[in-house]
């Protein structure tokens, strides 16, 4: 998924420290590996390193990142193999002065771009589409002085999800693209231009939300911290029309439905819409879509907590806390051994005996993750004494994979492709189970022009399966 | 506070591993260091460094910790320095092989222990109560071949509050003082004997829960995991008669209540009271206490959670969550600078703009820390819309330090102590306060042997304030 | 400077751990960065940061560094700023495969086969000369499907000093420039080829020395362990005639002198010549070439001992060791402030007062680093108690910079430049001072195929010093 | 064997900068762990750790050791485990106030004293002498106010090796044992008074060399800088009276040869005598002891150097350095496996072809390490071309284990006890060996005041091997 920040600060303070409390709001977006690039002006100074924000920088390094123009990334964690070469910001030297870029989402066309350029003798030192878009862009700026023009010819050979900071020695430029999948949003205070792949760093940094940028929107952020908007003449072509009585936002639009659903922050709103507030709703749809008798509703958190209360409220059933998240997890531990995934999972959850006890409980989630922790949740609550467990799922069954970014292999979600509700449901052993409808969450959302790829196996956009293939 | 975690596997299998794990399920209890102790029958092991337990031990650390038998420890940060010395289980060797000893909780009369000591020639390496008490254990021992006599003897000289493992090359004791202050509960499988601070670590390590340690007991468990229980015959002087109508649990005990209210972790059960269903109970209580006309209750998460949660019960008054907290809080970071307080205050708590706004909200949290900290969050809420704030405390007005191990100093309580709720609630700028009253705290956690000394200013051992201010 | 070594094991067993020896061994050509990479036939693996070989690399890392063909480099510390980019080996994936390229010395045309290549639309990640190598050799590669005909295009490019290694998939390609500037040679046992930039590195893993790549020379290491040898052809400019009465190794070549005189370890032997006996040579005839009535010679180690050995046994006088250097010097340690300059100097070096006391002492050294370090040597010599103290120095005054790969602003001996030697000599503080003369050192050398352009302001290629200036 | 440093600053500035350089001089003395304390006049700061002195202390570290009196400790390797709590000074709160104690040396009846103090109820945190001999100066500070008389007291108890630094809140005090084991020395210079193991650190320190501690001597610091000298009356036994025509420094004492021999670095002087002149003088004595034909006199390096010198001096055969030692030895690496120890020396030890090729060599070391290492030095040796290899060894033969603090085990020397001169050089396959003898030593050294027992078999003190034995 990864998240990027960026400032242009016209009062022409160092920036660095803030870009890092603003991919700190962001870490949720992606802990694999954080980076840094700020310009002075005249050069372009970064770092970047494998681990979380906190890890990787230390004051000192932070100090050295000295310039008033600045764009941070945080690297979601892939199935690939960890190095810092894929941790971005990209950073290069050209004949146009150095350039850096930080890129959220995966292109579609990146293989055939990469082999493209490859057959016209360039090289790359990293996977990332970062550097297939600078060096596309390098060869864009050989043909035209004009910086947006060359921007412009660059972005319309990608196809898939962007949301691109990139920054020249003088400027910050700030892209999302045509289908609008993944959120961009700006900012401002006294002193700088904020660009935030969501609103809660901005928020952190107790900035003004401006506004989200458009699907297609260039914003080019310049001396004084003067401000142009550009679009891109590009011609998404026509997704599948969804048959839900709730309007569209921008027009032909396919943003990532899953950012509302699990990957945003709670406190985030993403194009004028309030994730809380959407996981909520989902919570009370799914009540309605799947009541069942029971005394005591409760999250897998954290990713159930919304869904659960909004559960709750629609089925007047009492919201409990019948799991304990360990505040701890995810700082790197010594991992119980093969032979004790059990443990695994309750290090990570704990039941709530005195909630469970002899209660039959609906355990709420944003998705069943691999049938097997789904399982061992589903054994512990028993074992803390619940006489039922009812699964409700705040979204409808994820059947085909997502080439836009989100790692669906790590959420091993596919076991839904080839299995009924019902099998799922014995599967995991409990009473019932019941997924979010499509129009439930179209309509829990509040609009239409969302990508519904993973759960409808249509993709927005052209696939060449063969191409991603080979690249694997 | 510390936590305390032992295990005895009388299949000679290594705990270390084991152990390590409890702590991590014990970590809430303390973040400044944590240790490790362990026996093979004949040596004893040990490590212990400054740091939480996933940053202390790395593999080979706990390879190198063999033995059946072991303790292990998780400091609480207290002003004080920070020093390798002060962690963890305390190892010493003696005439009578090696001994090591894990705390928590603070001995009223160490200082005088200690000032006896030295006058005896005996030296201090560190300002532990675990050495204090090493050292009077081993003076017991040279004059009973007897341990456990020597252990009672040693007891009968502390006043305060412990709850104590001592394991010696070939054996393990637990002890939980007279008073009963702190928790200590033992868990079996079919391997071990466990003994926690909490049950919570248990269920962590799938272990059956056998009982709460009461005030007074001694357990020692020896070769093939026989246990004994011993009694301290100690009198407990007379605490202050409560008139509320709930029972005691111990005649004479004076249980921390402030481990229901704040400390423990919400899925653990002290003395077969859920901490959970306290502070659910707590928010019910408090919605009647102090009723408001408003349109949602919100946490200060994490303490405020099940608080906020019985007061919508309570009140029905509709719960969102209004603010979050970032889950990478409490990694070290680089700190705002000294006129950034705001921001430090943000980057731990985000207000959900559509939660907030134009709502008059009720916020809920366990206590006011520092008036400060409160009015910053008051004020961020405010400035995400919020049209009237009210504060409901799931305690009441902490007006006297503890000396049982809870460093009121770090939560700055003290603020309550002068001022009615009144001022209170002016220094924070909030519409209405309302704390918690005395009664219904008891209520709430249903039973009156109770220590309420910060609440009251009546202790329930002897203090002498003099030796204590010397000793800072 | 930097080392570069390479394995080829025919016998397809992983290499890294033995170039990881290697490197060990070459540590003295670089410390500021460190890097391997290997082939497993199919993938390139590497592994690169700042820092002594054995800090970058630990077992886990090396262990992960999978392939039975490999190359390594040490990074010489140079006064820009330190980066991970810019530590070697360089890896790309291009459409001939990943490609991995290490290089000792300096081009002297990198900046405009840079800025022509950017031109192009290519773009620079690194600061290297190895990425304008392999972007230069992939361009070739395009044009013609003969791996060795695209090398000799590439670097018919190149001008200043290359010994390189190139590795591919499946081979390993060893390259030394025309000039012959830096040392490079083959080594092979049972199962392995070896490249090695010094054949000290050889001994350590007991490999036998198999030659040295004369210069120009391109060997290639195939499948089963096959060698194949090729020729660049290229003509060399014709250097300066030097008239001294000592045969060239390779017509036309300019070996870099400073190589036998400073920077090769003593127990390396350069195109067939023992660097420990050149400096021994260079000794005896400074002995005659400044004679001098003193006690005792002493060198300034390490560097002055070989030198002040052969200075002994030329004059008579007896060799002691007045200075003893700290052997922990070398790692990162707290720096004295700037008012205790003289603290830093008997932090590495140490007076022996019983040598030096009432002694005229001789002090031997390789050339004058900076005036004022010299001059607080010599001060100390004199605190200890000698009555006189003679400088003498290994070389002839150094007067122009380098451009192939020594940082001579680091070793700041320009000093020289405009001085006499008596003014050098009243600057430090001396009874005396004596340079050895050019012929002195190219008799003791053995050879007159070298470069002498530092000593001499002549260099044996074009220098475009306005490009030069620019990148800087 | 360790080192020790003191400090106390009369004009009240911090010494614990001072400290670390003082100990980064001694850092040849132990690479175990380093730790420092500093006294402000009322508190005791500390810090230590497991490494070298660059390792353990960062500026933060030393910033925190605030204060005007400092002593600090390098920890010798020993075969035991290694523990942060064997580090010094030792730090202990007593009813005087805080006590830290830096120790070198080892006494031989510290099991009977710690045995005694733990049947009187001391306990042990620690396996140091240090932390005994703190036990036992606080029992007799309860007896005497006089801080001298109450060391005084303490000091007769102590059988063996210690030169200590005792520092109180306001009060330094050094100590060197009455058989004079192990050197110590007092330096000054317009601010501090300087205590040190060897007075290299005071030359580094650029103070002034004031005396040697005599064997029984005391000396206290106090303010002002005063300095008082008090003698430890305590008759030392009448040692093993020795035949040679040289002088005693202190009547009765039993200074280590091994000092002089390897330990001690040879720009120290130790009782008024050059360690390097020593070891020249060894190097012609055996020369003379044991002439050989032969061609090239070479070191093993560090330890053989001056020897080496010495003996061709003594001989006229030249002296070449036929081996290089890598001076990046002495890191943590990666070692080679167990049937790669050939490669082990060859990292550590590099021949010089061209000094050896054809050669007859003698090579000089201080001892013979390891049969097993020697061999394959001597084979590296010849494979590099040597003709003939004679051993020659600057000290007679180790036959009998030190316990006063040298651990003879990691040396093994023990290889000479049981086998004669020709079957060892059988061993370790060279022409001739020959060693140092009895008389030679003596005269080297210039007196007769030595402990010689691991040469002779005949110790100063009396040992009571069983409770030596049980202590293992
Ligand atoms: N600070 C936060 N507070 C609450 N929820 C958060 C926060 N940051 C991210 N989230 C949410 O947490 C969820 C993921 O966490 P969780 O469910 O605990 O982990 P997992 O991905 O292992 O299931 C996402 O839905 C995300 O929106
Ligand atoms: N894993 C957990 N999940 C939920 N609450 C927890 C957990 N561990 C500890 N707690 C509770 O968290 C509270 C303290 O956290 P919080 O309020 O966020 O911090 P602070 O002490 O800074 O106010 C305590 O009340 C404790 O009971
Ligand atoms: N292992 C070694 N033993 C002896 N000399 C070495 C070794 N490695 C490198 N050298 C030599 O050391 C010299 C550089 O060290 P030195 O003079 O101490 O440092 P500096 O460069 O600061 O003057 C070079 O001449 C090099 O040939
Ligand atoms: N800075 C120094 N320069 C030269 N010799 C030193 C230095 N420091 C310590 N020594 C000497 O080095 C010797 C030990 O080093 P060496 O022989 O290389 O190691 P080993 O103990 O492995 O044989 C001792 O004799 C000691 O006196
Ligand atoms: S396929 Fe699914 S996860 Fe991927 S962008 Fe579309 S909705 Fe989002
Ligand atoms: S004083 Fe308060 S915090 Fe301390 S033990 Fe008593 S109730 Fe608990
Ligand atoms: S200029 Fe000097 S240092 Fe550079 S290559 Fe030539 S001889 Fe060597
Ligand atoms: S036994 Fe040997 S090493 Fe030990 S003190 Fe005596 S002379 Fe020194
Ligand atoms: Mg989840
Ligand atoms: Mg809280
Ligand atoms: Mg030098
Ligand atoms: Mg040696």
């Amino acid at each position: 998924m990864c998240g990027i920040f960026g400032i242009y600060s016209f009062e022409r303070i160092n920036v660095a420290k803030k870009i890092y409390y603003g991919l700190f709001a962001l870490q949720h977006r992606g802990q694999e590996g954080a980076g840094i690039a700020t310009s002075d002006g005249r050069n372009i100074h970064h770092y970047k390193n494998i681990g979380l924000v906190t890890d990787v920088f230390r004051d000192d390094v932070l100090q050295n990142l000295f310039g008033y123009i600045g764009i941070g990334h945080v690297r979601y964690s892939t199935t690939g193999g960890k190095a810092v070469e894929n941790c971005q910001p990209f950073v290069v030297k050209s004949s146009f002065g150095n350039i850096a870029i930080a890129h959220n989402g995966d292109l579609v066309n990146s293989n055939e771009l990469r082999m493209d350029l490859e057959k016209k003798g360039h090289i790359f030192t990293s996977s990332t589409d970062s550097e297939v878009i600078a060096q596309l862009l390098v060869r864009e700026l050989l043909k035209t002085s004009d910086k947006i023009e060359a921007i412009k010819n660059t972005l319309k050979k990608l196809i898939g999800a962007y949301s691109l900071l990139i920054m020249f020695n003088d400027s910050l430029i700030a892209v999302r693209d045509p289908w609008g999948f993944k959120p961009l949003c700006i900012g401002r205070d006294d002193e700088n231009i904020y660009i935030s792949s969501e609103d809660c760093a901005l928020t952190t940094l107790d900035a003004e939300f401006v506004k989200d940028l458009e699907p297609g929107e260039i914003i080019e952020i310049k001396d004084g911290g003067e401000i142009s908007s550009y679009k891109l003449d590009f011609d998404v072509p026509e997704y599948m029309s969804i048959d839900v009585d709730v309007p569209s936002i921008y027009k032909g639009a396919t943003t990532c439905m899953f950012e509302y659903v699990y990957f945003a922050r709670p406190d985030s709103t993403i194009d004028g819409i309030s994730v809380y507030k959407v996981r909520k709703r989902i919570g009370k749809i799914l009540a309605k879509e799947h009541p069942v008798e029971a005394d005591v509703v409760s999250p897998i958190p954290d990713s159930g907590v919304a869904f659960a209360l909004g559960f709750s409220e629609g089925s007047k059933i009492p919201y409990y806390e019948g799991l304990i998240k360990n505040r701890y997890v995810g700082r790197t531990f010594i991992l119980p051994s093969q032979n004790e995934r059990e443990l695994a999972v309750r290090l990570k959850l704990s039941p709530v005996k005195s909630v469970l006890e002899g209660k039959r409980v609906v355990l709420v989630d944003d998705s069943v993750v691999r049938g097997t922790t789904s399982r061992r949740i589903v054994n512990m609550v028993r074992k803390a004494g619940a006489k039922e467990v009812h699964l409700r799922i705040g979204s409808p069954k994820i059947i085909s994979p997502c080439y836009y970014g989100i790692d669906m292999a790590t959420k091993k979600e596919l076991i839904a492709s080839n299995k009924t509700e019902e099998e799922i449901g014995k599967k995991i052993g409990v009473e019932s189970i019941g997924y979010l409808s499509l129009e439930g969450l179209i309509k829990a959302i509040g609009r239409k022009d969302l990508c519904l790829a993973c759960i409808t196996g249509k993709y927005p956009t052209d696939i060449n399966f063969e191409k991603i293939a080979k690249r694997l």
